[in-house]
């Protein structure tokens, strides 16, 4: 295990009807709060009226901000801004997903700072902020334990990131009923992403970190359990609640103490989702497959260990690579049958298009190769697109 | 999943030489603090001096209280408060392993209250403590991210236990290599103390808590996997640093996420320590596969998830009775291999005085039976007993 720090400080209150104690929550830190929602199945659904009741209740007083988009902008951040400098709010409450948590986040460094809360994206990082607070309404948003917040300069056409603990919520708030009523695609889609977290942590030349893998193995399994059945049952409590759980602490660190990410993945994902919006989940589930074909030769062993736990592979000691690559035909069968697509040709991708996207990987990465478990070129990436075609 | 709430907020350094931090981590918090450690082998070792001169570089002002014993004194807390009241001391830093940290944590509180402190042991709970922290010396304290602080108040002869958030501590230092000359007999008990902290979680009548009963195989498999290994090379720093952090986990409530414990066993141990001083890890060791073996058929299927994930039993679906006991006759040897006693004749209690100690059992639980996987009576006790003989 390498040194490392895990902070992992989010007060997390999980369960059955837990949105009816925000009030109460919200009173250890503030008397007045601004409430950072999206469209309007929040509201639709009751969910803002229970927050809002829990909050009279508490006599909390509170402002609303709706509207949050995915890749939320800065100019509604820049409008929560001055709703909470106007009006003395003391927290801010995001009733969402990532995008709304994002939202907040911006707004909680920008209430307590003079200058533009840009600059926290982009040249310097805040010493402070409103304290954040979240009721998640989706699994595997992250952001809900997380440092961080990514915002769009529309304006300036820029998606950029702020990394800060002061960003970090005090508590969030996880009722896996909340998720009943999400697309089966967003579910779908939010446990490729949870899983693929795991596997940037678990791919790693640092091989002395059992616990960590373990864990890491631990939480693919069950999430490779449940979705089928919440995609199958969407108001099947307990999938639901495996879920939520299992994605919370594939994004909160836990999983990858002690080890060296590589998250090349990520990056060849990312542009894949620049070239043509797919989600980011769906991107992974084409990427991945592809991406341990390509590179499971720097260590069998761990390939071995990953596709005998986490896969069910019955090991054929002669023919190991044989055996690595049917635990990957059968996580891609696993990607298909939760509904994502697992070739780039489903996403309108072809092989025309591969080498620019390859290259411009690389471009943005400053011209540095990808990844730590192996370093890959622009013609690494390329035949890694080849293999996903 | 039953609803629960899951707050580990103390920030964990790890790794090699990660005391040498700690001046520069207490600045976030305090300028003088009170160190607070054990006997001669922390200043012998070294380790006191490398804390204090972190200390000094930080521009940190610190005094000293060493003696703490094991089962520690209302006495020495006492002590602590007068000297922090007296010299405006900001942060108790404990350094060392269970007992340590409880003594500073009693003293955070004291410090800043006017009463007694064993009120807060008796009669009330604390509001506000000086913040504490730890440099830990042995994996298994539990306390290093805990709330609790048990404390030995040695003119009434109780032994009480105080248990509040304001007492977690902020953050704690884990440097495995501060572990390699512990007694191996030391590193056996807390081995077996964590993984009975995962036993009681996890036989639980709440089945549907995937996750976490996947994640608590997980962490009981690296200790009964790094276990022997650390203690045959005392100097191993992988096997340390497992066994560290797996312990780490076990005790900081990630594991009991969605279930309801059972801890019926950890009283039943509590009467061995009473009765003879038994260390808590060997007595753990020495109840748990007898309460096992008394109660599987309460869950076979539980049972048989348990020895087959774990222990790696080739479960006979035919017999499956003969399949569970087999497991358990595994944790036994393994608990042997490692030079915990696994009988009572081995501490020597015997058959005579068993009905007795299991009748104080049920008396100091107030006259109510033990435990929620199984509710045991003083019989049921005694028969565990029995098969422990």
């Amino acid at each position: 295990m390498i040194n490392c720090e895990y902070y992992n400080p989010t007060r997390i209150i999980f369960g059955k009807d837990t949105e009816k104690q925000v009030g109460e929550l919200v009173s250890h830190y503030a008397k007045s709060v601004l409430v950072v929602y999206g469209g309007k199945s929040a509201k639709a659904s009751g969910l803002l009226d229970r927050v809002f009741d829990s909050l009279k209740e508490a006599g909390i007083s509170y402002m609303e901000l709706g509207g949050v988009k995915p890749n939320p902008r800065l100019s509604l951040v820049y409008e929560g801004i001055e709703i909470a400098k106007k009006n003395n709010i003391e927290m801010i409450l995001a009733v969402g997903g990532g995008s709304v948590i994002d939202t907040a986040k911006g707004i909680a460094a920008g209430a307590v700072y003079d200058g533009d809360v840009w600059d926290f994206y982009t040249v310097t990082l805040p010493e402070k902020a409103l304290p954040v607070a979240t009721v998640l309404t989706i699994p595997a948003a992250g952001s809900e334990s997380s440092t961080g917040s990514v915002i769009t300069n529309e304006e300036k056409k820029e998606k950029r990131a702020c990394d800060h603990e002061c960003l970090i919520p005090k508590f969030s708030i996880l009722n896996p009923e909340l998720t009943y009523t999400l697309p089966n695609y967003q579910i779908a889609c939010g446990v490729a992403d949870a899983m693929a977290h795991i596997f940037e942590r678990y791919f790693s030349n640092e091989k002395a970190a059992d616990v960590t893998d373990r864990l890491g193995e631990s939480v693919l399994k069950s999430l490779m359990k449940y979705a089928p059945i919440a995609i199958k049952e969407n108001e099947n409590y307990e999938a639901r609640a495996e879920i939520m759980w299992a994605c919370k602490i594939a994004h909160d660190g836990t999983l990858g103490v002690g080890k060296v990410g590589d998250w090349a993945s990520h990056n060849i994902e990312h542009e894949l989702s620049a070239f043509n919006d797919v989600a980011h989940g769906a991107g992974l589930a084409i990427v991945f497959p592809a991406w341990m074909r390509y590179t499971y030769k720097q260590d069998k062993n761990l390939f071995l260990q990953f596709v005998a736990r986490v896969l069910n592979v019955d090991i054929d000691y002669e023919y190991v690579d044989y055996s690595i690559n049917l635990g990957i035909d059968k996580l891609k069968e696993f990607f298909k049958s939760i509904g994502l697509p697992t070739s780039l040709s489903e996403i309108g991708i072809y092989e025309k298009d591969i080498r620019g996207i390859a290259e411009h990987a690389i471009y943005v990465n400053d011209g540095e190769p990808l990844g730590n478990f192996v370093k890959l070129s622009a013609d690494d990436i390329e035949n890694i697109y080849r293999l996903a075609l």
